[in-house]
């Protein structure tokens, strides 16, 4: 099967495990689950599932028990987006080519959309996952909120925060962009890897792959946000450098950016030598993260 | 030992717990750990750890695997305070007596606050538990997440929001606070009974109970903020009449709302009927919850 087809086809497999385990919209609260799904659904390349599949994969992971943990990675990334956007942080009003949440509903409906949203994932991630050990999906579980809290994500977030018109090394937006993107990502790629049993030593090789796409998608992200249009982008394209944040762009310039991110790309496929050729998915979807244009 | 003795000591150890689970002030980001912490200790009357322990006390659960669950309850209680304060929602600048998180630190700050107590609680709570069969462990987290998310707590919050200046019935009303107050307290409770391994027809009968104190606590509060002061309270009163909120007392007035807290009690006691008398504690924080100032 070809990267493209294979993309497409969890890509769409995503989307339907996500549309049906959001609440429906007309349950009440009604206006919350809407905004839920709005904010959520028919939109995003879905990387997050698409690195959970690859790596499951790479164990021969049921691609239904898969969905699972996949979803869960992208309702914590929708959520964040969410409250991402929110007047007090970004205070931006495109996302996916659509209007922000908070824009579409209002502002205290969208800051209750990410609440949900967290909570969803966790819900969905602490249903019962057939032919998974109770013991193994508590790691799961467990793996999902280190990444996403004070310690990673969230944590990246309030980095970020303090880091407006402050002058970053090189090292000091690394160590933000770990937690920020990176962990989330990393997330993706070892819950992928628990679904097919991954031993310890398997997961500890997908680490550091992880390590490796979660920084270089950080700095093909502010390439992007440098060169790429607002069209092209589906969100408000120029931002960073807007609102007076450090980018790898204007930390390193253009050039030298790309040339970092040539050699995180390398240093992501070398991680993947001990899988061999079983690691197509991952390897593909490594270029795709340099290649892409969104 | 005496009620207010067996109290303080849960508060006190809950107290540690929080203190000891939260990330340390000093760890970066640092001043996002100092606001999660500032916004969770040294406050409250930790009336849901209370329950957990008291219905873990039923059926011998260990205290120290309690501590677990009744912190993780606190957490989203302590997550859903810190955004409900926040401008786009209550816009409230008092909290168990201090400034609310976004007027001690600011909004972003206190966004991510109540983002990373979220996801602490579901960290705190798929740590492995000694003695707790990890499927059950699992069902523990599950019931945490529905309890919390859409169809429980911040779907109580959507509600509530979408209720300002509406003229409601008592079963509209209590609709809302099934879900906005009640979800999290049953689940203090089941939770707690988990930990002892409780049996279906004894989790059965604490949902009961549990349904009839998570009304009561809100009928109580309608009162309280009707008539206590805000020093007090530790938190602004006369809140719901300023902001237009349908309330018990606005829609049944003083008197009834205290004849039907009275009914509640009753039942509430009724329902702990099965466990005779090892169920003092529970008894004992139902009348607890009427007679309290706060």
């Amino acid at each position: 099967m070809s990267f493209p087809i294979w993309m497409s086809g969890i890509q769409q497999r995503t989307e339907s495990a996500l549309e049906a385990a959001l609440p429906a919209p007309g349950l009440a609260p009604a206006r919350l689950h809407q905004a839920m799904r709005y904010s959520v659904l028919g939109g995003g390349k879905r990387v997050r599932p698409l690195l959970c599949h690859a790596a499951g994969s790479l164990f021969e992971a049921d691609s239904s028990v898969l969905d699972a943990p996949s979803i869960a990675v992208e309702l914590i990334h929708a959520y964040s987006l969410v409250h991402d956007d929110l007047p007090c942080m970004d205070d931006d009003v495109l996302r996916r080519g659509k209007p922000t949440c908070h824009v579409e509903y209002d502002e205290a409906t969208a800051l209750l959309v990410g609440d949900a949203l967290q909570t969803h994932a966790f819900q969905v991630l602490s249903s019962r996952l057939p032919g998974i050990a109770a013991a193994r999906q508590l790691d799961m579980l467990h793996l999902l909120a280190v990444a996403s809290g004070s310690r990673g994500m969230a944590g990246g977030q309030a980095i970020d925060l303090a880091a407006v018109g402050e002058q970053l090394t090189i090292s000091e937006l690394e160590f933000m962009h770990i937690r920020k993107t990176g962990a989330l990502i990393r997330a993706a790629v070892l819950l992928g890897a628990h679904c097919g049993e991954a031993a310890p030593d398997a997961l500890e090789s997908l680490g550091h792959f992880a390590n490796r796409i979660g920084l270089l998608f950080q700095v093909v992200d502010d390439i992007l946000d440098a060169e790429a249009s607002t069209a092209t982008l589906g969100k408000t394209a120029g931002k960073d450098a807007a609102q007076n944040k450090p980018t790898y762009v204007n930390i390193l310039g253009v050039s030298e950016a790309k040339a970092m991110a040539g050699k995180l790309r390398q240093e992501a496929h070398d991680a993947l030598a001990p899988f061999g050729q079983s690691a197509l998915r991952l390897h593909e979807l490594t270029d795709f993260i340099v290649e892409r244009n969104f």
